[in-house]
């Protein structure tokens, strides 16, 4: 059993912490949490051993009546490996922490790509994490494009990767963020981190991407276009390809979903933990093909997509399995792979 | 003196009527409304002529009392040329009307391609108006993709244009649209209208446009792409060729303008009439070369960009005046043309 800590439970380690429960060779050592907030309270509700992440606001819990089990570097020592959910720029500075406790850090795609040693998406390059004492899971978007790119390229080639990216303002619960009633291009300078951001997967890949920010919380949506080195003959090659892969979603034209409240609505209706959407959506209408250029939309969940990807490497990091066998055990133990 | 009529005093209409009143070789005969709402009392404030466009609800304008000069096919024959500014379709049933009166007739970009002689815009096609009896002006985003284009076809080549078009959901007074906290590829199928009502311009060329809807009024928002047959070697020629066009505002980075909102502010601060932009509104930072690929965001006010297409197509169908004097007078009137 790989002994898995969680440093950081908000959006994602909330998710990775479940997830990790789930997995047949893992057991979830504890999470750890800087303040007593409602997710610390659903922590405990769910069992799970928590620890205080700042020495000084320990006592705070005690006041809230949350048991604690201990301070985080204790967490750390117990574990095989160490997932880092902290907010971005924490986890370089929990670095040195892992590092002193020789524990494996995997990391969010908020932190810098060059604090790693390799950054990291399953259907990319999992082959790569092993042995690594700092992984970073790519981000959100990250994540989408390259599930998205390894395929095409595989098959087809890509010649040039051309992405608008429209991102959702905020997260649901970040009542801080915007735009209200715009339409920002963001940041207006090309390119967005996102084009060097996949090439930390694919350093070869030739990708421009833009970014813009909208008043919408629910998911990100990408416009992709991608000229291909070899396009097949048809589009249904096409939608074979992708199809074939468990972690994209090809949205059925007949189910009426317009945009990510009726995806979000599905997912609840199924029964999705939190309504999440591990998988991009991509309309399976919007695919095209012009000439050598394919096109297509695909929603991004961004505060669910990364989960399975922490899951794959954890066991990449570790060596433990291969990625046909990650992949496979993970997809199962969530029920990842939409109809 | 040209004797214009407009036909449909709405969010266009009211704004072609002002800009024909500028003008010194036209004369504004009259406007013509379905109802006597806030938008008819004020074309009576302003002292234009108001007739009535359905027979029987002319008595409900005296109702309110607001008076009226008459029915629109009288309006239609004192005039010249007839600007219809009626809702999507409508223009299509007023067309045996104008057939009738023998008055020329400009419609607006909702109406189909189809029913008109030509498809116009005054940097693409001025030249081509010339005694046509049906002309329909294109609609607020064919435009800003029409003069962004010229241009650049002309001083480079255009091998492929690609765009992504992020759409307002509504203007502000359309309480009855959507989205709502969501983004909507619109239509989810390819390609949206917009490159095929660009060819109605620029027949030759290859365009691939996408759409979306999100949750905002002010302004539609391009991701622009275009690779280009004959890039120059640098990024400041596109400068200097967009910079020289009137009507394409490249938005200085020390303005500190991030979106439309700030845009709106700007122009309503410098005294435009309902804080219109009349400019295709670029930001000078996001102007990218990458090899022959030129990338670049674009915001278009979807009330008003139109509306110094709506006078020059007066001349130019009428053949009162070359391009190049139409659009300097256009602009020197009404004042387009940003710092």
């Amino acid at each position: 059993m790989i002994r898995v800590a969680v440093n950081g439970y908000g959006t994602i380690g909330k998710r990775v912490a479940d997830a990790v429960t789930l997995q047949s060779d893992m057991e979830l050592v504890g999470v750890a949490k800087t303040s007593p907030n409602h997710e610390a309270t659903t922590a405990r509700r769910k069992g799970y051993p928590l620890y205080g992440a700042i020495e000084e606001r320990m006592p705070a819990f005690e006041a809230a009546g949350i048991e604690l089990a201990g301070h985080v570097e204790e967490l750390v020592a117990a574990a095989d490996i160490v997932v880092d959910c902290c907010p971005s720029g924490i986890g370089a500075e929990n670095a040195p922490m892992y590092e002193a406790a020789g524990t494996p850090a995997l990391y969010q795609g908020g932190e810098a790509a060059d604090m790693v040693d390799i950054s990291f998406n399953a259907r990319g390059n999992y082959a790569d994490a092993e042995g690594a004492a700092h992984v970073r899971v790519v981000s959100c978007n990250t994540t989408g494009l390259s599930r998205l790119l390894a395929p095409i390229e595989e098959a087809y080639g890509v010649a040039k990767a051309r992405v608008t990216l429209v991102r959702r303002g905020g997260d649901p619960g970040q009542t801080d963020r915007g735009p209200i009633n715009d339409i920002l291009p963001d940041p207006v300078s090309l390119p967005s981190h996102h084009g060097p951001d996949v090439n930390t997967i694919f350093p070869a890949l030739d990708i421009d991407t833009l970014g813009m920010k909208v008043p919408a919380t629910l998911m990100h949506t990408h416009s992709v276009n991608v000229t291909l080195e070899e396009p097949p003959a048809s589009i249904k090659a096409v939608r074979t390809l992708l199809g074939a892969e468990s972690r994209l979603f090809l949205i059925p034209g007949n189910l009426d979903i317009d945009g990510a409240g009726a995806l979000g609505e599905y997912a609840a209706d199924i029964g999705r933990p939190r309504g999440d959407l591990w998988e991009n959506c991509l309309w399976d209408r919007s695919l095209s093909l012009e000439g050598a250029d394919l096109y297509l939309f695909q929603a991004i969940h961004q505060q669910s997509d990364v989960v399975p990807e922490n899951i794959d490497a954890i066991r990449a990091t570790l060596g433990t399995t291969d990625r046909a066998a990650s992949m496979e055990a993970t997809d199962e133990s969530l029920g990842v792979g939409l109809p």
